[in-house]
């Protein structure tokens, strides 16, 4: 059984889409449970109208629902201890759930999630992770958008944790890791990337198999399995590499339907077309996860779809299964076994400046 | 007459794309001189191979050539005064030419331009501007590379010079410029970011439409003319949007060719593939420039052909043409004008901490 605690109003589109989701997950993964938190005159309907979902779930009512608009400390305000987003990472933190799953405000996710749940004893600042397509499968990206001006330490953190989760979700044993840095010669990129590649390097860790440093076309080409960056450049590259998809899904789209010719061989083509369609789709990648708390937190894209929610569903199903907490010790204490505890890091550190 | 100092040896393959590129810029702007810069017998035989080139160009001998890995010291310690690369710049400090041009190493390109050009007066840092095609047309992002960590006020002094370059380039009279930043609410996004929005909106400038801050996705969209982000994740944004491209070319080779029905549909639209092509063809815009020098200097791809290297110095030419250089003075004005001195702004920066 893994059991996911569910804020049922999270997302543009709340219970519906939430429900739905459930109802596509459990046909996979028939050994799912859920907990149901959210307004009960809203949730109740969807409930009603998947019995499949219903069979495996309780429900509690929540008065407060966080908005989408709401600020991270107008959220902890009013919504700590009886939201729906604070009483689903509360099952977690009780030991009642294994994933906490909102698809509700970032900002306030992150803001509670380190309030009810804490860090993870030796990781300083939490990360949130993306699943990127790539032209070999899938990567690991880290930091999406939790923790800006990462300093080496953590950016070192980041790289077990985006490790741990690569073990436990694309199935490779020592996943390779690089650091996200420009190449440009004068510069050789943010100082923190250079002295976090060195101790990297010199740690040489059992689960882990740091490469050095990836550039920003490395992310597609899947040239490894986890990217590690700070908060601001990886929340960029990602949505510019979504936008880049989409600028060129309208080009594409336009020059196809532009010419008779064009209209035709779309036609013969279609099915050609319906599986890029499939390679680009956002909803499956969606599923973000906030690593480094005393729990598995997952984000669903506020704006997907059931399709899409039963994803995050299954990576949050994926994570549990596979242990990834359990993953992320085992390389925390590999790093201290290589003698690279905090302190003796400082030191590497302040050498290196 | 547009006069064009060409680093002749720079890029991968270097005179052969060099001189190419020049014989097709020629057709189409016949105004256009060149001073070619490099190693005798290297460029000679090229330079004999393209007589309409030959036609409008000095040759000028320089017996050491910059090479792609040498570190910018190096390049500077052995490359000043004599190299290629130096001389093309030189002969824009002599008001000799109008653009200098180089498809060699982009951080000795860099460190010789400041050392022999020296930045403008009121420009602390130089940027490296790209032009970024998008779903309206085509953006200038910056900077993509020169100035990692740009604090607020260098962030404002890439607004005004992209806004300058957006008015020579893409003729647009009043340019719309953002701030690239990220979403998640918890943060808002970097400080620096921040207090750069704060003093472009109070400033309200004649040459200048600031509309706020934009994010990654904005880019491909072309919500506004000029992106102005620092170096680190300018040149991460751009690098995976380029690798997204290249990823999602691959994906629909892939599938078009799989089976028969997608070859047949191929067949049909190829016309239509064609246009997609030329879309997203990486050498139109080609020719990155580097801002807030004491004149003109135009960064080709290393590993472009001769039509990407026309298209540097098309660039270049309008640049000259259409002068960037007073465009960039003239808000720089404005900016004082209206009050926001560095010290000024000084006051407002410490104040918004």
């Amino acid at each position: 059984m893994v059991k996911i605690a569910i804020d049922a109003m999270g997302g543009d589109n709340g219970p519906s889409i939430v429900l739905a989701g459930a109802d596509i997950a459990l046909v996979r993964r028939p050994d799912l449970e859920f907990q149901l938190f959210g307004e009960e005159a809203v949730v109740r309907p969807f409930l009603e109208a998947y019995p499949r979902v219903k069979a495996v779930s309780t429900f509690t009512h929540c008065e407060i629902t966080v908005q989408m608009d709401d600020k991270p400390s107008q959220a902890l305000r009013k919504g700590r201890w009886k939201s729906s987003m604070w009483r689903a990472l509360e099952a977690v933190k009780k030991g009642e759930a294994d994933v906490a799953l909102s698809a509700g405000n970032t900002g306030a996710l992150m803001a509670m999630s380190k309030f009810c749940l804490r860090t993870m004893a030796g990781i300083e600042r939490p990360a949130l992770a993306a699943l990127w397509p790539t032209l070999r499968g899938e990567s690991v990206v880290l930091d999406v958008g939790a923790t800006i001006n990462a300093d080496a330490q953590q950016l070192i953190d980041f790289a077990m944790m985006g490790g741990a989760m690569a073990r436990a979700l694309l199935d490779v044993e020592r996943p390779s890791v690089g650091l996200l840095n420009i190449g440009v010669e004068e510069m050789k990129g943010l100082e923190e990337v250079r002295v976090a590649g060195q101790i990297l390097k010199e740690a040489n860790l059992d689960h882990l198999n740091y490469i050095g440093f990836v550039e920003g076309d490395d992310i597609g080409r899947g040239t490894v399995d986890v990217v590690v960056t700070e908060a601001f450049a990886g929340n960029i590259a990602l949505k510019t590499a979504e936008g880049t998809a989409r600028q060129i899904a309208s080009h594409l789209r336009d020059a196809m339907s532009r010419t008779l010719m064009g209209r035709i061989g779309y036609f013969f083509a279609r099915g050609a077309f319906r599986e890029l369609r499939q390679k680009l789709d956002p909803r499956s990648s969606n599923g973000a996860v906030l690593l480094g708390l005393n729990g598995i937190v997952i984000k669903s894209h506020g704006g997907t779809d059931g399709v899409g929610y039963a994803n995050a569903i299954e990576v949050g199903y994926s994570m549990a299964k596979n242990g990834l907490l359990t993953k992320i010790n085992q390389d925390l204490g590999d790093y201290h076994r290589a003698g690279f505890a905090r302190d003796i890091a400082d030191v590497v550190i302040e050498e290196a400046k």
